[in-house]
Protein backbone atom coordinates (compact mmCIF):
# COMPACT_ATOMS: atom_id res chain seq x y z
CA UNK A 1 0.00 0.00 0.00
CA UNK A 2 1.36 3.73 -0.96
CA UNK A 3 0.50 5.51 2.56
CA UNK A 4 3.05 2.01 3.84
CA UNK A 5 6.19 4.19 2.73
CA UNK A 6 5.75 6.51 5.22
CA UNK A 7 7.32 4.02 8.30
CA UNK A 8 7.88 5.74 11.66
CA UNK A 9 11.62 5.49 11.01
CA UNK A 10 11.80 7.67 8.55
CA UNK A 11 9.20 10.58 9.62
CA UNK A 12 10.44 10.63 13.00
CA UNK A 13 13.89 12.60 14.01
CA UNK A 14 16.15 12.11 17.07
CA UNK A 15 14.64 12.34 19.92
CA UNK A 16 13.93 16.33 20.92
CA UNK A 17 14.90 18.04 23.82
CA UNK A 18 11.24 18.37 24.68
CA UNK A 19 10.76 14.19 24.03
CA UNK A 20 13.50 13.69 26.51
CA UNK A 21 11.83 16.14 29.27
CA UNK A 22 8.51 14.19 29.13
CA UNK A 23 10.34 10.87 28.87
CA UNK A 24 12.15 11.83 32.32
CA UNK A 25 8.88 12.89 33.80
CA UNK A 26 7.45 10.01 32.49
CA UNK A 27 9.89 7.67 34.56
CA UNK A 28 9.29 10.16 37.93
CA UNK A 29 5.45 9.78 37.86
CA UNK A 30 5.50 5.75 37.73
CA UNK A 31 8.46 6.12 40.76
CA UNK A 32 5.83 8.13 42.51
CA UNK A 33 3.00 5.86 41.52
CA UNK A 34 5.29 2.92 42.94
CA UNK A 35 5.89 4.63 46.14
CA UNK A 36 2.06 5.54 46.62
CA UNK A 37 3.19 9.02 46.89
CA UNK A 38 0.07 10.88 46.33
CA UNK A 39 1.16 14.80 47.08
CA UNK A 40 4.04 13.57 44.39
CA UNK A 41 1.25 11.66 42.11
CA UNK A 42 -0.70 15.12 41.99
CA UNK A 43 2.24 17.72 41.24
CA UNK A 44 2.33 15.52 37.66
CA UNK A 45 -1.37 17.31 36.74
CA UNK A 46 -2.85 20.65 35.57
CA UNK A 47 -5.42 22.60 37.80
CA UNK A 48 -7.61 21.65 35.29
CA UNK A 49 -6.63 18.32 33.87
CA UNK A 50 -9.84 16.67 32.51
CA UNK A 51 -9.07 13.03 33.05
CA UNK A 52 -10.89 10.35 31.57
CA UNK A 53 -10.17 7.30 34.80
CA UNK A 54 -9.87 4.04 35.04
CA UNK A 55 -13.06 3.94 37.69
CA UNK A 56 -16.06 5.53 36.81
CA UNK A 57 -17.31 8.41 36.61
CA UNK A 58 -17.05 8.97 32.65
CA UNK A 59 -14.77 11.80 33.33
CA UNK A 60 -13.36 13.79 36.12
CA UNK A 61 -12.95 17.47 36.20
CA UNK A 62 -9.91 19.46 37.64
CA UNK A 63 -7.20 18.34 39.98
CA UNK A 64 -9.02 18.23 42.94
CA UNK A 65 -11.89 16.11 41.91
CA UNK A 66 -8.69 13.77 40.71
CA UNK A 67 -7.03 14.05 43.88
CA UNK A 68 -9.77 12.34 45.27
CA UNK A 69 -9.63 9.54 43.10
CA UNK A 70 -6.33 9.18 43.49
CA UNK A 71 -6.16 8.48 46.83
CA UNK A 72 -7.37 5.18 46.96
CA UNK A 73 -4.04 4.74 46.14
CA UNK A 74 -2.76 5.36 49.76
CA UNK A 75 -5.56 2.37 51.18
CA UNK A 76 -3.78 -0.45 48.94
CA UNK A 77 -1.28 -2.92 50.26
CA UNK A 78 2.31 -3.53 48.35
CA UNK A 79 2.48 -2.37 45.14
CA UNK A 80 4.91 -1.77 42.30
CA UNK A 81 3.91 -0.05 39.18
CA UNK A 82 6.07 0.38 35.65
CA UNK A 83 5.17 1.30 32.14
CA UNK A 84 6.79 0.08 29.27
CA UNK A 85 6.45 0.61 25.36
CA UNK A 86 6.70 4.22 26.06
CA UNK A 87 5.99 6.54 23.08
CA UNK A 88 6.65 10.45 23.32
CA UNK A 89 5.48 13.05 20.83
CA UNK A 90 6.70 16.10 21.68
CA UNK A 91 7.32 20.00 20.82
CA UNK A 92 7.55 23.51 21.42
CA UNK A 93 5.01 23.24 24.64
CA UNK A 94 2.79 20.83 23.50
CA UNK A 95 3.41 16.99 23.75
CA UNK A 96 1.79 13.22 24.61
CA UNK A 97 2.80 10.22 25.09
CA UNK A 98 1.11 6.64 25.91
CA UNK A 99 2.72 3.35 27.00
CA UNK A 100 1.83 0.38 29.03
CA UNK A 101 1.10 0.22 32.83
CA UNK A 102 2.09 -2.79 34.83
CA UNK A 103 0.48 -2.96 38.20
CA UNK A 104 1.40 -5.67 40.76
CA UNK A 105 0.94 -6.23 44.54
CA UNK A 106 -1.98 -6.70 46.86
CA UNK A 107 -4.93 -4.71 47.51
CA UNK A 108 -5.98 -3.51 51.10
CA UNK A 109 -7.60 -6.58 51.70
CA UNK A 110 -4.27 -8.54 51.23
CA UNK A 111 -5.71 -10.21 47.39
CA UNK A 112 -2.76 -10.51 45.03
CA UNK A 113 -3.06 -8.87 41.84
CA UNK A 114 -1.16 -8.47 38.91
CA UNK A 115 -2.90 -6.43 35.93
CA UNK A 116 -1.96 -4.45 32.15
CA UNK A 117 -3.66 -0.72 31.42
CA UNK A 118 -3.39 1.15 28.89
CA UNK A 119 -2.29 4.91 29.59
CA UNK A 120 -2.46 8.44 27.36
CA UNK A 121 -1.06 11.25 28.80
CA UNK A 122 -1.02 15.16 27.06
CA UNK A 123 0.77 17.46 27.57
CA UNK A 124 0.92 21.66 28.08
CA UNK A 125 4.41 23.37 29.09
CA UNK A 126 2.41 25.81 31.44
CA UNK A 127 4.71 28.60 32.90
CA UNK A 128 7.72 26.89 31.99
CA UNK A 129 6.47 23.36 33.64
CA UNK A 130 5.18 20.51 31.29
CA UNK A 131 1.82 19.62 33.29
CA UNK A 132 -0.61 16.43 32.10
CA UNK A 133 -3.59 18.55 30.94
CA UNK A 134 -5.84 15.16 30.01
CA UNK A 135 -5.16 11.54 30.82
CA UNK A 136 -7.46 8.38 29.67
CA UNK A 137 -6.30 4.84 31.79
CA UNK A 138 -7.95 1.89 29.75
CA UNK A 139 -8.24 -1.73 29.56
CA UNK A 140 -9.86 -3.44 26.75
CA UNK A 141 -13.45 -5.02 27.13
CA UNK A 142 -14.39 -8.42 26.00
CA UNK A 143 -17.19 -6.92 24.48
CA UNK A 144 -19.48 -10.81 24.16
CA UNK A 145 -18.51 -11.37 28.03
CA UNK A 146 -19.44 -7.91 29.33
CA UNK A 147 -15.35 -8.31 30.98
CA UNK A 148 -12.79 -6.04 31.64
CA UNK A 149 -9.45 -7.37 30.31
CA UNK A 150 -7.30 -6.56 33.06
CA UNK A 151 -4.45 -9.24 32.95
CA UNK A 152 -3.62 -8.92 28.99
CA UNK A 153 -0.22 -10.08 28.98
CA UNK A 154 1.77 -7.30 26.05
CA UNK A 155 3.54 -9.79 24.68
CA UNK A 156 0.65 -12.34 23.57
CA UNK A 157 0.33 -12.54 19.77
CA UNK A 158 -2.40 -10.64 18.67
CA UNK A 159 -5.49 -12.58 17.59
CA UNK A 160 -6.18 -12.91 14.07
CA UNK A 161 -9.59 -11.15 13.38
CA UNK B 1 -5.98 26.45 46.80
CA UNK B 2 -2.98 28.51 45.07
CA UNK B 3 -3.09 26.16 42.11
CA UNK B 4 -6.80 26.84 41.59
CA UNK B 5 -6.36 30.29 40.35
CA UNK B 6 -5.23 29.17 36.93
CA UNK B 7 -8.13 28.58 35.46
CA UNK B 8 -8.77 27.32 31.80
CA UNK B 9 -11.00 30.77 31.26
CA UNK B 10 -7.44 32.13 32.11
CA UNK B 11 -4.81 30.15 30.89
CA UNK B 12 -6.45 29.79 26.87
CA UNK B 13 -7.33 32.27 24.62
CA UNK B 14 -9.00 31.92 21.85
CA UNK B 15 -9.62 29.16 19.55
CA UNK B 16 -6.33 28.64 17.35
CA UNK B 17 -6.23 27.87 13.40
CA UNK B 18 -4.60 24.24 14.33
CA UNK B 19 -7.65 23.75 16.91
CA UNK B 20 -10.24 25.03 14.48
CA UNK B 21 -8.83 22.27 11.72
CA UNK B 22 -9.02 19.64 14.36
CA UNK B 23 -12.33 20.35 15.45
CA UNK B 24 -13.81 20.42 11.99
CA UNK B 25 -11.79 17.18 10.99
CA UNK B 26 -13.32 15.66 14.56
CA UNK B 27 -16.87 16.11 12.97
CA UNK B 28 -16.02 14.90 9.61
CA UNK B 29 -14.78 11.81 11.51
CA UNK B 30 -18.07 11.29 13.78
CA UNK B 31 -20.42 11.40 10.52
CA UNK B 32 -17.47 8.90 8.44
CA UNK B 33 -18.24 6.39 12.13
CA UNK B 34 -21.78 7.45 11.98
CA UNK B 35 -21.78 6.08 8.11
CA UNK B 36 -20.06 3.20 8.86
CA UNK B 37 -17.53 4.00 6.15
CA UNK B 38 -14.81 2.41 6.65
CA UNK B 39 -12.50 3.80 4.42
CA UNK B 40 -13.09 6.74 5.22
CA UNK B 41 -12.63 6.28 8.89
CA UNK B 42 -9.33 4.59 8.29
CA UNK B 43 -8.44 8.19 6.06
CA UNK B 44 -7.97 10.05 9.50
CA UNK B 45 -5.46 7.31 10.82
CA UNK B 46 -1.33 7.72 9.87
CA UNK B 47 0.30 4.31 8.73
CA UNK B 48 2.03 3.86 12.19
CA UNK B 49 -0.92 4.67 14.24
CA UNK B 50 -1.01 3.10 17.26
CA UNK B 51 -4.39 2.15 19.06
CA UNK B 52 -5.29 1.25 22.17
CA UNK B 53 -9.03 0.15 21.11
CA UNK B 54 -12.26 -0.80 23.48
CA UNK B 55 -11.71 -4.22 22.19
CA UNK B 56 -8.63 -6.25 22.35
CA UNK B 57 -5.52 -6.40 22.32
CA UNK B 58 -3.66 -4.52 24.83
CA UNK B 59 -2.57 -2.34 21.62
CA UNK B 60 -2.75 -2.16 17.78
CA UNK B 61 0.10 -1.20 15.71
CA UNK B 62 -0.19 0.13 12.54
CA UNK B 63 -3.48 1.25 10.42
CA UNK B 64 -3.92 -1.86 8.58
CA UNK B 65 -4.12 -4.51 12.01
CA UNK B 66 -6.58 -1.33 13.18
CA UNK B 67 -8.69 -1.65 9.95
CA UNK B 68 -9.43 -4.90 10.94
CA UNK B 69 -10.38 -3.98 14.32
CA UNK B 70 -12.56 -1.56 12.68
CA UNK B 71 -14.01 -3.09 10.13
CA UNK B 72 -16.92 -4.65 13.23
CA UNK B 73 -18.52 -1.69 12.07
CA UNK B 74 -19.92 -2.82 8.81
CA UNK B 75 -21.85 -5.61 10.24
CA UNK B 76 -23.64 -3.47 12.37
CA UNK B 77 -27.55 -2.89 12.36
CA UNK B 78 -28.45 0.78 12.32
CA UNK B 79 -26.50 2.86 14.39
CA UNK B 80 -25.83 6.45 15.32
CA UNK B 81 -22.24 7.79 16.56
CA UNK B 82 -21.87 11.58 18.15
CA UNK B 83 -19.73 13.39 20.17
CA UNK B 84 -19.93 16.09 22.75
CA UNK B 85 -17.43 17.71 25.55
CA UNK B 86 -14.84 17.83 22.78
CA UNK B 87 -11.77 19.68 23.53
CA UNK B 88 -9.19 20.63 21.30
CA UNK B 89 -5.36 21.58 22.12
CA UNK B 90 -3.34 22.08 18.88
CA UNK B 91 -0.12 24.59 17.84
CA UNK B 92 2.04 23.68 15.18
CA UNK B 93 2.34 20.62 13.91
CA UNK B 94 0.64 18.65 17.28
CA UNK B 95 -2.54 18.76 18.49
CA UNK B 96 -4.34 16.73 20.65
CA UNK B 97 -8.49 16.40 21.31
CA UNK B 98 -11.10 13.93 23.97
CA UNK B 99 -14.45 13.96 24.04
CA UNK B 100 -17.04 11.60 24.87
CA UNK B 101 -18.66 9.28 22.31
CA UNK B 102 -22.63 8.56 22.18
CA UNK B 103 -23.32 5.35 20.14
CA UNK B 104 -26.88 4.12 19.48
CA UNK B 105 -28.22 1.55 17.60
CA UNK B 106 -28.63 -1.90 16.88
CA UNK B 107 -26.16 -4.71 16.78
CA UNK B 108 -25.44 -7.09 14.01
CA UNK B 109 -27.98 -9.89 15.78
CA UNK B 110 -30.55 -6.65 15.66
CA UNK B 111 -29.84 -6.14 19.79
CA UNK B 112 -30.38 -2.74 20.77
CA UNK B 113 -28.03 0.00 22.35
CA UNK B 114 -26.95 2.67 23.68
CA UNK B 115 -23.58 3.53 24.86
CA UNK B 116 -21.05 5.73 26.17
CA UNK B 117 -17.03 5.94 25.62
CA UNK B 118 -14.06 8.37 26.01
CA UNK B 119 -12.10 9.03 22.99
CA UNK B 120 -8.77 10.83 23.04
CA UNK B 121 -6.93 11.52 20.03
CA UNK B 122 -3.19 12.85 18.97
CA UNK B 123 -2.89 14.16 15.67
CA UNK B 124 0.42 15.23 13.99
CA UNK B 125 0.07 17.21 11.02
CA UNK B 126 2.31 15.02 8.18
CA UNK B 127 2.48 16.22 4.69
CA UNK B 128 0.14 18.88 5.28
CA UNK B 129 -2.72 17.16 6.89
CA UNK B 130 -3.58 16.38 10.18
CA UNK B 131 -3.65 12.54 11.01
CA UNK B 132 -4.64 10.50 14.28
CA UNK B 133 -1.10 8.89 15.10
CA UNK B 134 -2.47 7.81 18.74
CA UNK B 135 -5.89 7.25 20.06
CA UNK B 136 -7.45 5.89 23.12
CA UNK B 137 -11.26 4.12 23.72
CA UNK B 138 -12.60 3.41 26.95
CA UNK B 139 -15.21 3.15 29.58
CA UNK B 140 -14.62 3.19 33.48
CA UNK B 141 -14.44 -0.03 34.97
CA UNK B 142 -16.53 -0.98 38.33
CA UNK B 143 -13.87 -2.60 39.65
CA UNK B 144 -15.19 -4.57 42.67
CA UNK B 145 -17.86 -6.07 40.41
CA UNK B 146 -15.24 -6.29 37.46
CA UNK B 147 -17.99 -5.21 34.92
CA UNK B 148 -17.09 -2.34 32.19
CA UNK B 149 -19.73 0.67 32.72
CA UNK B 150 -20.83 0.56 29.33
CA UNK B 151 -23.54 3.49 29.67
CA UNK B 152 -23.23 5.46 32.08
CA UNK B 153 -25.18 9.13 31.56
CA UNK B 154 -22.23 12.14 31.04
CA UNK B 155 -25.05 14.34 33.14
CA UNK B 156 -25.66 11.98 36.06
CA UNK B 157 -23.81 13.84 39.43
CA UNK B 158 -20.18 12.07 40.17
CA UNK B 159 -20.48 10.03 43.20
CA UNK B 160 -19.33 11.56 46.41
CA UNK B 161 -15.68 9.64 47.09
Amino acid sequence: MALQTTQPEKRKGPVSTEEGEIRRLMEQYSEAVSNKDLEEIMSFYAPDVIAFDLMPPLQVIGKDAYKKSWSNITQMGESNFSIRDLHVTARGDLGFCHCLCHMTGTTGEGQKFDSWARQTACFEKINGRWLIVHENYSVPIDMENEKPLMNLDPDQKPESH
